[in-house]
């Protein structure tokens, strides 16, 4: 089971790479078959290259994300993280929801956020 | 699938209900059958008799509990949360993502905080 360091890393080093724009350090923080669900209800991405497609496309949008507080561990192999996105006019409140594997990738992504959670 | 106002409404009085010491009214928002992982990784309490003991518990030990931003929905059947929590002279930094089923009853809670996410 990965560190509560590690995880806490990734979703950093996550943040980080949406907002300098790169797709590829992105999805390298995940499985190779890894589930994105973004947002919780549509239908998943799986595999590492729908997976940077989507992000790909997100930052083509010119997406933004901030921390809406710290990051959140667990006894287990999730980490957690509330925050907001800026994209195409829009304010995105979301909270997302990561799965680890032994070897320290993300293998789900679960992003919560619902129609109500979008202001423009 | 419960409405978007639902889901946000239920995890308002989740809050309340904690802060008011009610842990029949907690208990009340799950379903007959429903399962808590607090935190995720620990191992899940299933039912709504183990459910209401643990809240019990929890309000003897003072357990109160603030948002620390607005509740998110999703596209689908789960809304989640940023939360602290003030207990025994601890301060724990959590997330819950809560499921619901069509009768707009909590099924799963899973909450998210670890070693790390407590301060004393």
């Amino acid at each position: 089971m990965p560190t509560q360091d590690h995880m806490k890393q990734t979703l950093r080093t996550y943040i980080d790479a949406i907002n300098a724009g790169d797709a590829a350090a992105i999805s390298g923080l995940y499985a190779e078959d890894a589930v994105v669900e973004d947002p919780v209800g549509n239908p998943p991405m799986t595999g590492r290259a729908a997976i940077e497609e989507f992000y790909t496309n997100a930052i083509a949008a010119g997406t933004k994300i901030a921390l809406d507080g710290p990051i959140r561990g667990s006894y287990g192999d999730r980490a957690a993280m509330a925050f907001t996105v800026e994209v195409s006019g829009m304010r995105i409140r979301g909270i997302d929801v990561m799965t680890f594997d032994d070897d320290g990738k993300i293998t789900q992504m679960q992003a919560h956020w619902g129609p109500d959670d979008i202001e423009t």
